[in-house]
């Protein structure tokens, strides 16, 4: 029942909480449902009234004595448990709860809300809700809400976990002429959430574009699931609220400092093809183009227009949003050039100046609509002494119907005399705007939309061999029983080891001497390093040396590493000093892990080294969706690391396969050990030829 | 005369090309002047007719006998210059020339464009136009243009390079309800400009901002000097299109493919206190703000609203803008706390929830306002079944006026219920906005001016000392004599010490036998540079080797570095391997200079190295402000190099008096030597005491 059909279209309503007073929200509801045409059957609820808005009042749902779908209840916060309960008793399938008063005012409305949850399971009922403001449906047609009116039919849906943007939204879209086909407003999500409504509204014939403003997601691994399956019938936008405080939270690792709770929304939204907007007026504005145009084969935009500043304008936006400015073919210039004034420009923008009426716009829209390599197009009309504007619009309207596979913006620039002619186009389903920027910004919302839709699905499941589970398992043991939360560097080593990512050999010495030792075994040049549970950052103490080519020198070493660790950080338990090999050559980037509550570990890659948190040029990716080669090597080529990877300045290309292998192998592991809380790999030098894993930080905790 | 009153409020206007016929641009013009209700004498010049909407009609503006100040000029382009002719014998002091047909048809055109220049020189008059739409001033008031309608009074001015923008913005600003001192059409802009202008109304009383569009800026030392002084009068908002083009042009230095043209408009803008905008709704957006509330005297945000939802959009794009949510002095979280309801937020943002009333809206804003943490308000208002918008609106502008010191501005999220309130807001000096984030922008725009207003001017231009212009002289005359475009190495050299720029030391070997007696002589270890003309990116085709310790290592380095460059460039001319004394300690930085058509040299400064184009972490200047230590240290400190430079993860902090002087210093050079075209000194390696200058690369070209 994913539709949730007993919510939308439900063929009978029950208003728990039904008033005769005006004040009472439960008379607004009543009055809403009546007014907005629904064609089932209402009952209105109240013991105190026999009849209410000319329909026969009930003392409880349990005296209908039919069959409801629906109810819909609006009575003080400490009735709502009960009539819940006769809901389930009445075999009620959807409820609505309005009523505020429950987990937002603390503990004890959090107590009262789970017994609402509670018996919705026992019942096998769902419910919307509790404070909120109910929902909308234009098609059905019903508003079960205490809304002030009730939206245009239309294609968009807008689900709200803020009762009062709905309603604001709501009165805006009166003004603005947009219609929709469905309104929700989320409240407290107890049961049903924004994944339910998105997977019932990608269901829904009548909704084309699914519209969500968010303040949190329920359920990250279903989020994801539910999202990639509908954002492929239909474009999801989202505003997400609540950015200002992802950078807040204090981390100790690289990739914890650099994720943020934000990084993990943005990577799921990237994932499963929703669009994310930053603000109200670009949601709105994707929801217009969305909403009445096709989606473009491809990016490149034609502009005409009867003015050439604005053209400019305009041009640079398309630059700035990644589009890119059509370049017509021959046939096309020849025949703006034969037919359109001297002074005009034939090419892309077609300038078709001041004087252009509308037989003009006529011909040089036709013109570039019929050109193979125009994928969309944008009009801009100033109004001058001669300009048509409303005759104009009809043209627009005429040729984007002819012309049905091309996305065909307005940008009639002005507003006393162009008034009708932007009225008209609104009215007809051309995105119509006053200025440049905006249009174009929609524009990119839809190549994007239509790249996602375009894209093949991964080949297949990477396979990874000769990964050894227990191994690692063992270690995390050993390390636990040793109440110690950061793995020691060899342990890290060997956690790598066994999972197939290739780390430089690493070993522990206690003294100078043992030190000297390995280095002559494992060979020179070395790097020393503190081993130590309570230093993350080891080079900010003076704990690393590099570079070390004799027995001598590593005495040298180790004596001042002890000297200064021990001068900065009197007080840190000291294991000793790590003597690893030295790999010099290749490009230094990071593969690191952070877990996020909502989506799980969430995999950092990007530019390595000690400057990745000054230079952040990090990608993230949900290690969830890190279970293929393609998505690895896209991760890779959204970095400036990339650049580098490829041969920077004469340099060889790295070994873009060992690197893509190592993101998958750590990927796969943090997801087989939700032990691991926190990993960095910084630097992972990729050479030539394989990848070195070079300095590894694994932090772990007990799992219950 | 920069005060332009001959053309903004003359005492007599001529209108030459005055036409009865209503399809003329003639006709249009007269009757403008007529309906704007101007003061002054008005004089049709038409030799075909004896009167013109009730005026008598002159044969010739030398034929009225009387003293005119300013004429209007719209007859046909080849009677232009004519006119024009006769309007200087007869005294007139301003000319606007409507007629198109000049620069923008090509050379014929342009021609004639020369000759009205040389007239308007000849006469001492000065000229706005050709091919412009003409000029308004609403309190003179005169409508000196052909637009069709006048603006209602206000104090912003609008200046635009594009007619049809000016056109359009004047017809949308009847809907929106803005007022304007002046519209400006600037047309070819032969004499008259932006900077004229924006000195003119910099002097006007009756205006409060000025608005600019431009497509490009005529003399770039000129702007700079009118616009920091008028800036530091009223804000100079400017949208500068064409910035798509920017990156198009090759480039053969690091700092040329950095600066790109648009660059250098940015330097301006930022050095002449110029607040840049990006799109036309973010120009009006801060118009509003600008013309209507005070300057901000700090970032901290109040806000109050009846939401939740929008306070988290709102709060999101307070951070996003670099502003700071006002933190309460505990007086007034006290006093909120006790006449706010229980379930109110009485910290920022202050939510007084969904059923307040106006006064519930008077007596928060008030108590935040009455704070000295606060520094502007924002009032967010969601329709709701109690709001009392209108009233609310009132509360708002009366507590504005109150509290005139700090800015306040409205978010009233709706649209039928709440128009009326928006409108008396609008006509009240409240910028009042449907969704948040353009809010916040706006109030970013005013916090930044605020900001560039109250800064000191430096404290006094530099004194740099054992500067010996003399030996760069012979240095440069001795390549261009020698037919080179680049310098070689140690010319480069010569040049960074003539100017007290301290660099490495670097000399010329020609032989495995010299490079090695030169490593011995200046001491190892050293670095081995080809040297060659033709050679730009020496690292790129195996031309540099660095870290060499010995005389046999110099040998074989010697060897491997030609066989290299012969390799990947045979017929490159070699002038021998530069031996250079190695340094290697300090953070890298980058000093470079690209020279711009309109602004003169560009200066960068920024993060250093081989990934100098791949991390783009830069800064810009014109060298002609870099005459100030304040200025220098200002540059730094806007990339993230100055993380490095300060100090990072346990470094000592660089010599940032060092890096000062050195790119002081560099300003000075190229100020000083035009015939320096391209310069990159990267890196310059910037040490605990003192900064060296590693690899420089100076191209010159001969001057006339």
């Amino acid at each position: 029942m994913k539709e949730l059909n007993y919510m939308f279209n439900p063929k009978q309503v029950a208003v728990i909480g039904a008033s005769r007073s005006p004040q009472k929200i439960g008379h607004a509801i009543l009055e809403n449902i009546i007014n907005s045409g629904f064609k089932g059957e209402i009952y209105p609820v109240n013991p105190k009234e026999e009849e209410i808005s000319g329909l026969k009042s009930f003392c409880s749902v349990k005296d209908i004595g039919k069959p409801v779908e629906l109810a819909v209840i609006s009575v003080p916060a400490a009735h709502v448990v009960k009539v819940a309960e006769e809901c389930g008793e009445a075999g009620v399938k959807g409820l609505i709860v309005i009523t505020a008063g429950f987990k937002e005012i603390g503990s004890e409305g959090l107590k009262q809300e789970r017994r609402l949850i509670e018996i919705c399971q026992e019942y096998d009922m769902r419910m919307l809700g509790p404070n909120c403001v109910g929902l909308m449906d234009t098609h059905t047609p019903v508003n079960a809400s205490f809304a002030n009116g009730f939206p245009d039919e239309g294609n968009i849906t807008f689900i709200s976990q803020s009762g009062a943007m709905l309603v604001s939204i709501l009165d805006w879209s009166f003004e603005m002429g947009m219609g929709f086909s469905r309104f929700i407003s989320l409240g407290n999500k107890a049961d049903l959430n924004e994944i339910d409504f998105i997977e019932s509204c990608a269901a829904d014939p009548q909704t084309k574009v699914i519209l969500c403003y968010v303040e949190d997601i329920a359920d990250g691994n279903r989020f994801i699931e539910v999202c990639k399956k509908a954002s492929k019938s239909k474009p999801i936008i989202i505003l997400k609220s609540g950015t200002s405080t992802a950078g807040a939270q204090a981390a100790s690792s690289h990739t914890g400092a650099l994720a943020g709770s934000d990084r993990a929304y943005e990577a799921a939204f990237k994932q499963c093809g929703v669009l994310r907007v930053e603000s109200m007026n670009e949601l709105f504005d994707l929801a217009r183009a969305f909403s009445t145009q096709p989606l473009p084969h491809n990016s490149r935009v034609a502009i005409v227009t009867n003015a050439g500043g604005p053209a400019i304008l305009t041009t640079d936006a398309v630059e700035k949003y990644d589009l890119r400015m059509s370049r017509f073919k021959k046939d096309t210039v020849d025949k703006l050039r034969k037919n359109l004034p001297d002074e005009a420009n034939i090419y892309n923008p077609v300038d078709i100046i001041g004087d252009a009426m509308n037989d003009r716009y006529h011909f040089a829209l036709k013109t570039v609509l019929e050109d193979n390599n125009v994928d969309c197009a944008l009009v801009l009309l100033c109004p001058a002494a001669l300009t048509e504007p409303e005759k104009t619009a009809e043209t627009i309207v005429k040729l984007s119907k002819d012309f049905a596979e091309k996305p065909v913006m307005s940008v009639y620039m002005g507003g006393k005399t162009l008034a009708e002619g932007k009225k008209y186009l609104t009215d007809n389903g051309i995105p119509d705007f006053t200025f440049p920027e905006p249009s174009v910004r929609s524009l990119q919302g839809m190549v994007r939309y239509a790249d996602y839709i375009a894209e093949k699905p991964p080949v297949k499941k990477v396979k990874l061999t000769g990964i050894n589970e227990d191994s690692v398992r063992r270690i995390i043991n050993h390390v636990l029983k040793d109440k110690r939360v950061v793995l020691l560097g060899h342990e890290a080593s060997e956690v790598m080891t066994a999972y197939g990512i290739p780390a430089s050999r690493s070993l522990l010495a206690t003294s100078e001497d043992e030190a000297a030792k390995i280095g002559t075994e494992i060979g020179f040049p070395v790097a020393l390093k503190i081993s130590s549970p309570k230093i993350a950052h080891k080079t900010d103490v003076g704990g690393v040396e590099i570079g070390i080519y004799s027995e001598k020198e590593i005495r040298n070493a180790y004596r001042r590493i002890m000297e200064k660790v021990t001068y900065y950080l009197p007080d840190a338990p000291i294991h000793g000093i790590e003597v690893q090999n030295m790999v010099d050559d290749g490009v230094e980037i990071i593969i690191g892990m952070s877990r996020d509550i909502q989506f799980g570990p969430l995999i950092v890659f990007g530019l390595g080294g000690i400057y990745v948190n000054l230079m952040e040029d990090v990608t993230f990716r949900l290690a969830s969706a890190l279970d293929n080669v393609e998505e690895a090597k896209k991760m890779i080529t959204e970095t400036k690391a990339y650049t580098l990877l490829k041969g920077y300045r004469g340099k060889k290309q790295a070994d873009m396969n060992a690197l893509t292998d190592a993101i998958l192998r750590t990927a796969r592991l943090v997801s087989d050990f939700s032990e691991i809380t926190e990993m960095d790999i910084n630097p992972v030098r990729v050479h030539h030829q394989g990848a070195t894993a070079l300095d590894i930080k694994i932090t772990i905790e007990k799992k219950e």
